[in-house]
């Protein structure tokens, strides 16, 4: 991702993003389940790494396998890259946590960018009080040996029903999460950033009291008028 | 309905016009899903204007169908009457918006009462910021072509797993939304009036450690004690 | 439930409960429904006393059952101990209210610690303006005449999804609420407060630049750090 | 339930029952979930005797406890009249089972009249080839003790959504199971049987061509040629 | 539909048709809920005629609707064409019944080619005894106005989570129910008919030992096999 | 897996084999969701070789994708060992297919022991044409691109809710599907063999009419009762 994608895709909304993708066809990339838990939300862009769980099973998820040098829910926490986005896939299991106040410490030690999870975090407070982007389930007491097995690293994943590819980007704020999948990162961004410009005169139209039809989506005379607007200088509204 | 039972109705709690219906024999009419957004809460009472939508199907849900003169979900933006409550049937779908704030900011400039729905909205903030009475699931980034394709208007729908005729009465609040048939509206308001006056009166001697039996629901002896409560004026608690 | 094992659980937190009860093999311990309401939460600690209903069958379950002597859910209001948890078994149904603001004013007059439900509250502001600890689904305007009948005192009942036999100990708080079983709460107090004041060790060493492996869970390095940490007096982090 | 009760429960079919109660304004007595396992369904008329369980804790539910003498769940294999039906409530999980073969077998020998729940059933075949009638779920190979813990006997239960009071008539067949009130069960099995009859006449006049309106429900000219088909001596059709 | 587009539909399968509309980007046409009910199943095709419920409200939904002349239930058993599929949109409550074998034995006289809903049927045994297609969620007592309310005829409906407009056709067999939005019917059946013609040859090279690869899909070789297969006099498998 | 603990796992059932890892305090072993779909079931015990599906996401779910070399879908077909169970995780998808007719006649040349997923089967009647054993949700249409993502082959899967390691050993019969984790086949298999030994005789007795406690589980006179019969030669029942 180069600096202008990374600088258009902050700017616009998560709600752009996701009208981008759906007029380039892809309907299934809003995350469901997770969702902004800083107050207000912390917007993140950054590429996913990836952690991956399968169910709990008692010979396999018990709190001894916390310790073990190949534990890999233990190696994302310090393999993460410092600027990527953590993806855990947490099984759509709100009431498990995937992790606590000590690993989100450690995370923000690092760098990282910051957290998205179908699961649930633990601590939760003590989370939050750490200012570090978080975007899962809300508060669960359980800790991830109680309801998840280690699955693996860096694989395609699923978070929040949506198809995650080590690499694409994750842009989250107040609507929610969305995955941008890391081929069509510019082209979102560099639209997106037309389409919000556009939006911002005809909600100050509609605003001024113009009906919705004609106006969003355009007609020609709204086109014409946006132009004018737009050579105007964009008067602040 | 009348100015009376308007009065009425934006008096009572909206536990208690549900309790009112219930002593009519009516269970199935407090929603599943909307919940109020504003925070604290935008009561609303209003007639109910209906939308309804049906399972988004790839050819009929496009972006470009948002720009059809005929296009059911924008004509209702502009056709629901001021002082109206507009019921979005969003199918149970809080992960799909039905509106995002250009839409909202047009409601709002037309004077309609509230907007009621199971989905969610998308610019979830800017919706907020626009201090109109918002009932709905929550943020949802994808736009309803995402998710839904065109139903209809003005027709019966389910909202939040009520039915919902148009003109029913809406009565929304921090406990959530009641679907008050038509016909009902009158004597809901007039007895959940009396019904409120009671309560507060039981809360009272609750407060002094009254035992709950006997007060709620009254017996002859609380019977006489509320009315010489109220012969003395109600004193304040 | 003694003084000491009171002292413990009140300390340590409601993730620390559930790992002790993780490590003696009781995964299924956390309720999934039930959350803090009061904003900041208000911890809970108690002996449960419990209430369940079964489903509404018309013929059971009209406004009129509310005023019978021998009406269950109005006996448990009467007859919960103060300082017990009154633990509600609400079937999983968030959107029907367990109880509502003359029953909860009753709760706090009469010295009840606190309230555990699946279910839902009605007249919610006011329940909250009570200042009473409450853990439930949230907002629910119907009575609970509209989806339960009565079912009975002082059972084995579910809440949220967990079996909670009268008598054990209830802990709540922002994270969740965990039922300990009653023979075990001397134990998980006692070894949760050496885990908490191991993990405010673990916290710091992280906050310093560590790696989570070796420090948590500890290696042999780490407790030896840990052993001078204590015994140089836990310097404040 | 005298034998003339019995006997025209037993000769109307679970449709009409459910439309009898309907009439009577009971909308929630079809269980969902339990369904006919015998094929062809084996009809079942009984009264109800109930058993519960709550949900697994590993503290209480484990191999051994099947073996004590206050185990509730034997206990209610034993305890069940001849002629009434065991009724368990499964807490709606058809994945665990709340019987297998052996105790299918115990229940036949004893001279029950049949098993409803909305749990599974372990040795699926070998309780089929029983030749006893089995209302539940389907099959299921963990036993109770991995998915339930004991709740007690005789006090109202939950089945499959309904609320069952022991001494409720159960009524089953193809179309599932419904919980008949006992204060009720002698009305509805007499009315039932008058709405077959003419339901048997409204689809014979359909077979020979008569429009649905008119006919079902009856008009009075739909009345008077029933009152004329009934004196003829209800012709076979 | 011309004759040629309905022999094609008819001749091919379900599956089929539904690779045929996934090619032309459309995913959501296979209905989640209706299955086939005879056995076997009775293959269905032909045009669309809707009908829609509501939820139940107690005020609108009673058994004395069933006689209204105006009730559209009623209405559009006796108004969906011969030969066309009714398809009744039954909120996707399987264990609520749409009709029952009076209604069904009508439909069978009248020339209607099936019935489509996600609901439920009661009087089950006999509905299937009408040797009518049937395609549903099963069984259920209840009659439909224990759980809904009167919607509306021929307008866009939901059903099994799918989108039906009035007129698409609906290909129905043992893989379940797809909607074929009209204006697509002709091509796909013209292109499924290719289709199952070289899965055929294709599976045939299977069951002599070919790997899947290169044959399914086919690549050059795979194609050229395919078109000396053809030309032969397509041999029987 | 030797040779006697196949024998083993063969002759015993699927019950029997949950009850075994229940007292080694394994819980979450039996799958919800696939069943045995063959009339009657085809018993089948093998080890594991897995599949692993993501969510689809439209730009890596096409038609087109089927015929890429390393789409791994495709590759697990051919790669599977013969006598290997292939265990697809179809993301509890019952409503979409993993595979069709053409590829279950792949995996019955090659000679493997069954199929097991979450997921549904197209063309499903050819499908239980081909005679080979299938534990699946049951028939669907659409394919997989419909609905599903390729994830990866031979990694831990989660399939009907269950931890699935590659090379853990698959039980599955009429109740349905178990995963063995590997290391416990051997003594699952060996006491298996006695539980049922000795549960022929149990129900022996109770067919002759002894109450179930003291047989089941048995107290002491049962075991030399038992011990007797054993002695005896065990006669037939």
């Amino acid at each position: 991702m180069d600096a202008e994608t990374r600088a258009n895709l902050e700017a616009i909304s998560v709600a752009t993003v996701s009208m981008q993708l759906l007029k380039r066809g892809l309907r299934n990339v809003s995350m469901v389940g997770p969702k902004a838990l800083n107050a207000p939300a912390k917007p993140l862009v950054g590429e996913a790494y990836t952690l991956r769980y399968v169910p709990m099973r008692e010979d396999l998820a018990t709190p001894d396998v916390l310790g073990r040098a190949d534990y890999g829910p233990r190696r994302a926490i310090e393999e993460v890259p410092a600027g990527a986005v953590l993806v855990i896939d947490g099984r759509g299991q709100g009431d498990i946590a995937v992790v606590g106040d000590i690993l989100v410490e450690r995370l923000r030690v690092r760098g990282v960018a910051g957290l998205v999870s179908d699961g649930g975090l633990r601590d939760f407070d003590e989370c939050l009080a750490a200012g570090f982007p978080l975007y899962a389930a809300g508060p669960a007491a359980p800790a991830s040996v109680a309801g998840h097995s280690a699955g693996d690293l860096q694989t395609p994943v699923s978070c929040g029903g949506v198809a995650v590819i080590p690499g694409d980007v994750i842009k989250a704020g107040g609507d929610g999460v969305i995955v941008i999948p890391r081929a069509l990162a510019a082209e979102v961004g560099r639209d997106g950033a037309e389409q919000e410009r556009y939006e911002k005169f005809a909600k100050l139209r509609i605003g001024q009291g113009r009906p919705v039809p004609g106006i969003y989506p355009p007609d020609d005379d709204a086109l014409a008028d946006y132009a004018a607007w737009l050579e105007a200088g964009e008067p602040e509204d």
